[in-house]
């Protein structure tokens, strides 16, 4: 199909799937003249990935870039290609680009990291605690890796602000995410397609943690009506 | 204490500070001379606030304006409190901040929604399969709730992009946040003061899904290494 009709079937403007394009985000249509390019099924389906992970997942640009380069790659043992793809996944906490965005003021310090010389001792608090978890619950995962270090960050955050009490439940949290990661694991190793494996990794995760937030956030509203005893809620 | 001494103490930069105090997000000091102003613990904790809110929540200025508010507000019934807050750290989907962050290439239309024609088909069956979840687990929450809004459309891009199976994990994904979401409340329900109360909503919310999408993944290596036999992950 011509690039119009990718437009109307994706309902993505036309001037949005070149920037795509530019950007290496789709790969390059077939030409079939010097100045007209085919596309197929394949874009069309890539073209919803990228726009799913922008608008639901909120990821930038670059990191679908670096998303989409992990479904791509495709080789090696399975466990190592999940990993890769989660492993981008992980938000970067602390001077990285949610700071920057909110910030807007030009002010070119305001992404340094917050707490000065008490981060220290916050975060060697946090990374007891979620070392201990790990042993705890025998999760085999690397000591050094990164959704592991985004925990440590959140925690010491939550100790920072005066909420260290929250870390109380990290037990319960965690019994929780073991559950929802073992229903994903089992969703994802359905998949026999590597390529589709790995999509469904990016595609799970990202789109996983706004349904869970969203869950959560329901199952909140409705404990607080139950405990605040309202008979029926308008929030 | 004087602005100088609150960098210290917090590790923002004064000019941070004074971007902060412009854009109402933190109250103005009291005035000790005419261009001479001190502030309090009062204030040195809700700094720490704006900082995680910022660095692990991933929010916007703007949007933590809005939280702070409902934070200040503090009147009405506690239900209808906890509900506003909650509320207003609903991500908004499709041509939210994230996807104009994201673009970056001055095209005004990129921020349209996906899926043209098909959207509302996709956006029909989720609302139907959100109805359905809601009513069966008996939450008591409006129909209209931002929520369960979020949920439906991130149900509606999942099948949009091919991974309507995953809609399948739906009452599994339900039964551990009703879980998590339970444990929230306890913890928030422990809180006195109702200034206190709703600022623990804040943190909790916010921080929680920093905590629990880390746990998510950690989660998911583990039982990667499990299912495709690894014996210690270096992931």
């Amino acid at each position: 199909m011509r690039i119009g009709e990718l437009s109307r079937r994706t309902g993505v403007p036309v001037p949005t799937i070149k920037y795509y394009l530019r950007e290496g985000l789709l790969p390059a249509g077939e030409l079939t003249s010097p100045n007209q390019a085919s596309y197929g099924d394949a874009h069309e389906r890539r073209l919803r990935l990228v726009r799913a992970l922008l608008e639901v997942g909120g990821l930038s640009v670059a990191a679908i870039g670096e998303v989409l380069a992990a479904v791509d790659e495709g080789d090696g043992p399975v466990h190592d290609l999940l990993g890769a793809a989660a492993t981008r996944l992980v938000p970067e906490y602390g001077g990285g680009g949610a700071v920057s965005d909110g910030d807007g003021d030009g002010d070119a310090s305001a992404g340094g990291s917050a707490g000065g010389g008490a981060a220290d001792a916050e975060t060697v608090l946090a990374r007891e605690r979620v070392a201990r978890l790990i042993e705890e619950r025998g999760w085999r995962i690397a000591s050094g890796n990164k959704a592991a270090e985004a925990l440590v960050a959140a925690l010491a955050s939550l100790r920072r602000v005066g909420h260290g009490g929250f870390v109380e439940l990290l037990d319960d949290y965690a019994e929780a995410a073991e559950r929802v990661g073992r229903i994903d694991l089992d969703y994802v190793a359905r998949r026999v397609a590597r390529e589709d494996l790995v999509e469904s990794v990016v595609v799970g995760t990202v789109l996983g943690d706004a349904v869970f937030a969203a869950l959560r956030r329901m199952a909140q509203v409705d404990a607080s009506a139950r405990t605040f005893g309202k008979e029926a809620s308008d929030v």
